[in-house]
């Protein structure tokens, strides 16, 4: 990543003395989420690659608690995007994957046996599937940017987690985590590397520090120049600050307790 | 990664005409835990790129709902690691990193500007959270393997999140996700590449199939085959139904609910 690059991800105030980056580092650093594509497609051999890549992520105990479910079909594609906040770049999209949060394999290995799975109605187990989905999906990402693909994270796969459940015939068990739309980059995109908060905001030494007097507004100021290079008037604290004023702004995951307890992974 | 290598990621069972790798492919996909350190330490700016990589991963909204605690004093090491089971690698290792879901940076903000943050109060959030420590956890593995580190997650952290919290001094609202051991591999560690299930048993095309018979008795034999290979008489099958077959198995994590409700993560 050359000095301006590092820049652009911490809009200006580059933690000092930081190393010169190998090539997987820059990589991670340019990451940026793609929604435009162009029209061409991804073979099959890459995607098996790129989930190669996924399965090699850490996972809880070697549970493997996590499942993805391809879908290339235009019209599932276009009922998925539907439930999923209704956004275009799913259909666009050549491939789109969803991670799942899956205790039904190991709860269906156990009932096989005639084993109890009693573990599985605690909410650690849930946070253990999510974290193991979580993994998987993240080293799909990097493989995907590094084979010059494109993809952006789709958190509205659980704005209405039971219909889509449904459409993608998850069994009691298994609940989508995140939703990851992938494809070659549109040339025309003006999407860049976004501002993070400083280093020192999130990196704590020994016990944690609240974030010191001014720091928002300094990100606040970075964020606004980003956005000012798109053409757009956006800042980030208004955003957070919608995002998580209440119940309303959750667009339906504020169900998302009953939800988990429908399609069983029960909250204890 | 050499065939050889792709060999005993699926033990043996390797998914037919597997593209070649580049070089941050093969890096992912030859990824193992590193339980031994030797004595060497990790500079400050290493560490600085390491949570460069990891900022970088993509966050929900850009909310950035998490933090990470570096721990380096033996002290603060030894006491941390005595609440994670115990395990003697944590102090072993020159540095131990601690994602942690955080929302009380953002709830603080919007408090300073005297905002709701309702949404905060539901199991959709805590899940984001979880979620964005993930990712950039994920991304600090591989930033740290690239550089010829070695690194481990301790799931252990949330073996008794309460008293880890008071002692990291986690304010209502953040809460630990995963640990991290993070030193130079023991050249004469014996750990290597631990097989997966076969591709497609986790990936689904379209809609999701349970797994095939026999899939499972297959992928234990390939895994006693590994263990083999470290001297070790284990299997998969029954570490995974030991994992999960009752309260008593998730050691102190069936309090998880609890845990997060009293450390400001209620669970609505």
């Amino acid at each position: 990543m050359t000095e301006s690059s590092l820049e652009l991800r911490y809009g200006g105030s580059v933690p000092p003395s930081i190393a010169p980056a190998n090539e997987v580092i820059a990589l991670l650093q340019r990451h940026h989420s793609v929604r435009s594509f162009t029209a061409e497609g991804i073979d099959e051999a890459t995607i098996a690659l790129i989930i190669s890549a996924a399965q090699s992520a850490p996972t809880s105990s070697n549970m493997q608690a996590w499942s993805v479910i391809e879908v290339r079909d235009p019209a599932h594609k276009a009922a998925i995007s539907v439930l999923a906040n209704d956004q275009a770049f799913i259909r666009a999209a050549p491939v789109f994957l969803i991670f799942v949060a899956d205790w039904a394999r190991n709860r269906s290995i156990a009932a096989q046996r005639e084993q109890p799975a009693e573990g599985v109605a605690f909410i650690e187990s849930t946070l253990v599937a999510f974290i193991d989905a979580a993994l998987a999906a993240q080293n799909a990402t990097v493989a995907a940017e590094s084979l010059g693909l494109g993809a952006v994270y789709v958190g509205a796969v659980r704005n209405r987690p039971e219909e889509l459940s449904d459409l993608l015939g998850l069994p009691p068990g298994a609940f989508p985590v995140v939703g990851m739309a992938l494809g070659h980059p549109d040339p025309a995109d003006r999407a860049g590397i976004k501002p993070r908060l400083p280093q020192d905001v999130v990196r704590h030494r020994e016990t944690y520090r609240p974030i010191a007097e001014g720091a928002a507004e300094a990100y606040e100021a970075a964020v606004r120049a980003y956005y000012a290079t798109q053409g757009a008037q956006r800042g980030w604290i208004d955003t957070i600050l919608g995002r998580i004023r209440s119940a309303t702004t959750l667009r339906g995951r504020e169900k998302m307790r009953a939800a988990l307890e429908n399609r069983g992974l029960p909250s204890r």
